[in-house]
């Protein structure tokens, strides 16, 4: 009989069966919920940002031309005609050698086109001004429209909105973002020999460390573990207990079964569900050899190996970038959080 | 008039400062809501794990000694007297030249001390076995306590909980831990051009950016933000907010002040109230020099500048390192996530 699932083959060539599982549907969260939720939506700047041209510094606003030559030697003569105070345009009229006082983030008026930093000045009384060192056209400004056009794509279906970037709606005045939804996983432990936490354990029997290790890395990976409850070795059970997680959640983990027979118990309980389907067993990595990834009702289902330590590799190999996949992430990476990837890209030797 | 917080210090001498802010008071969390949050008591073992000697392979259980000189031209024969089930202790009497069926994760009988992995065996019938390859005493066996013994000091008040952290905790049976409170900090964005981001910005004004990326970055550090407010560039308003931020919350963080005169603001109001001090005015650090660490009621505020990205700076680099002292950690390093160290400290090369 041929038992095609059976070859073993490479963490990426298994990794590629996920893709067979699509992103969930969407729902709206608010700017304050959305950190590390992945946008479903494109986001399009709405307007010019800055929306008017701005001092970077604090100094004077001035025509640039009328600093050209001036030095510590030989300053440029200017009349402080007003002063732009934060968040107000100032309607003066900026006339050639006039100078108006500008805070950083401040507007220019409309006739200025540079900053002279403060230091580089010398007030002399209310009026008069000398500029020690003349200033480049648009030196010390961010112009309208330099951090982004308006109707330019700013952030792309499929990232996972960071610190910075909810910044960047801020900025935009969205309130409110349209997301994949949290992806739920069911985990279920599994084995003769497993004892829940609370219990001192029979001879022979071990507590049941994988319900929490796991749970935890599902919420690193910002998925939302669903605890079914630990299954004896016995078809019944395991069948039971997957079906209560294919029902509960968007995939199902279960580990355990470290024995050879039990292992096929997973692969059997799925086979009898209703278009249950085995998609790989086994998988060319150590350890966590013995992976399962089978389809029960459209849903993943991971066979994983009971030992802790496996069951954490095959969780981060595998169930992590099918995570990612059901957040409508673009990405098979396994990951722990976009941080360690940024990390990563800046440390790694090339 | 002696300005002494004026100096510059560099960003090392300036987190020295955060050493007089202590730990938060603790409480007891169960094991489910450990994850990430700080210990605030030793963890010991409270017996030996594993508490029996375990198969690591599926095989047969044997006398070592039983087994030298085996190969596969020269098989040594073996009596299979029966099984261990998963999470029993089997109190077969074990002779020379018997061998028990045994399971990965199965208890020894007590009189052996080897597995015999099955893929070196040939079973020839119920009863007839033999073994083609000689085992070491407790070859393929995790030996009682193995893991650890009873009383080691398996984690220290102040780790950060990872998930293999929690794992350990239910290994051992502990279904709650005595953690540090997570902190509360206050956000407040100050500036008279800052206006809220479900309104359109008045000419020359911006929308509140700040706070949303520092709260964000707060969340991300496991602390939880508490939104304060805008306030304006008066006395009154910078002096009412970081009160009310005093009150509500472990720290008080406010951004903003882009201008030289606000930022005597903050300086102003911390001195006004009961018990302030300002620790520190400007650290040698760029973008992010213009950094205040203030102290009122005995808790931490600090005046971050108003541009987003040297806000960011300042926080990573200050307020996070603040949030780990309160949290119980003994480190003044910033950080993002312990997972981002882990990373780190496998690829900055050496």
């Amino acid at each position: 009989m041929e038992k095609p699932f059976l070859r073993v083959m490479s963490a990426d060539q298994a990794r590629e069966f996920l893709r067979i599982f699509g992103p969930l549907s969407t729902e709206e969260v608010s700017l304050e919920d959305a950190l590390f939720r992945v946008l479903s939506q494109p986001i399009t700047a709405p307007e010019d940002i800055p929306g008017f041209n701005r001092s970077t510094m604090d100094g004077f606003a001035v025509r640039a031309a009328d600093t050209f030559g001036a030095s510590e030697s030989s300053p440029a003569l200017f009349r402080v005609v007003g002063e732009v105070l934060m968040g107000e345009i100032r309607d003066v009229t900026v006339k050639r050698g006039d100078a108006v006082r500008i805070w950083t983030g401040g507007a220019l008026p409309v006739e200025c086109d540079a900053v002279v930093m403060v230091e580089h000045t010398e007030q002399h009384d209310d009026v008069t001004l000398e500029v020690l060192k003349a200033v480049a056209p648009f030196e010390n400004v961010v112009r309208k429209g330099e951090d982004f056009r308006q109707g330019e794509t700013l952030l792309s279906p499929g990232s996972r909105l960071r610190p910075q970037d909810l910044g960047l709606l801020a900025a935009m005045g969205c309130l409110s973002v349209r997301v994949y939804k949290k992806p739920t996983v069911a985990v279920i432990s599994s084995g003769d020999e497993i004892c829940p936490v609370d219990q001192t354990p029979p001879p022979g029997c071990v507590r049941d460390i994988n319900r929490y290790t796991l749970s935890a890395m599902i919420s690193e990976a910002f998925a939302r573990p669903v605890w079914v409850g630990i299954a004896v070795d016995e078809l019944e059970a395991i069948s039971g207990a997957i079906e209560r997680g294919v029902r509960e959640a968007d995939a199902v983990v279960i580990s355990g079964g470290s024995s050879m027979g039990s292992r096929d118990l997973v692969i059997e309980a799925v086979q009898r569900s209703a278009g249950g389907q085995v998609l790989f067993h086994g998988v060319n990595v150590s350890p966590g050899k013995p992976l399962i990834l089978a389809s029960a009702a459209l849903k993943p289902v991971f066979g994983l190996p009971g030992h802790p330590v496996s069951a954490m590799v095959c969780l981060e190999q595998f169930v992590v970038p099918l995570i990612r996949r059901l957040e409508g992430e673009n990405t098979l990476m396994p990951f722990l959080r976009p941080t360690v990837e940024a990390v990563l890209s800046r440390n790694v030797p090339s």
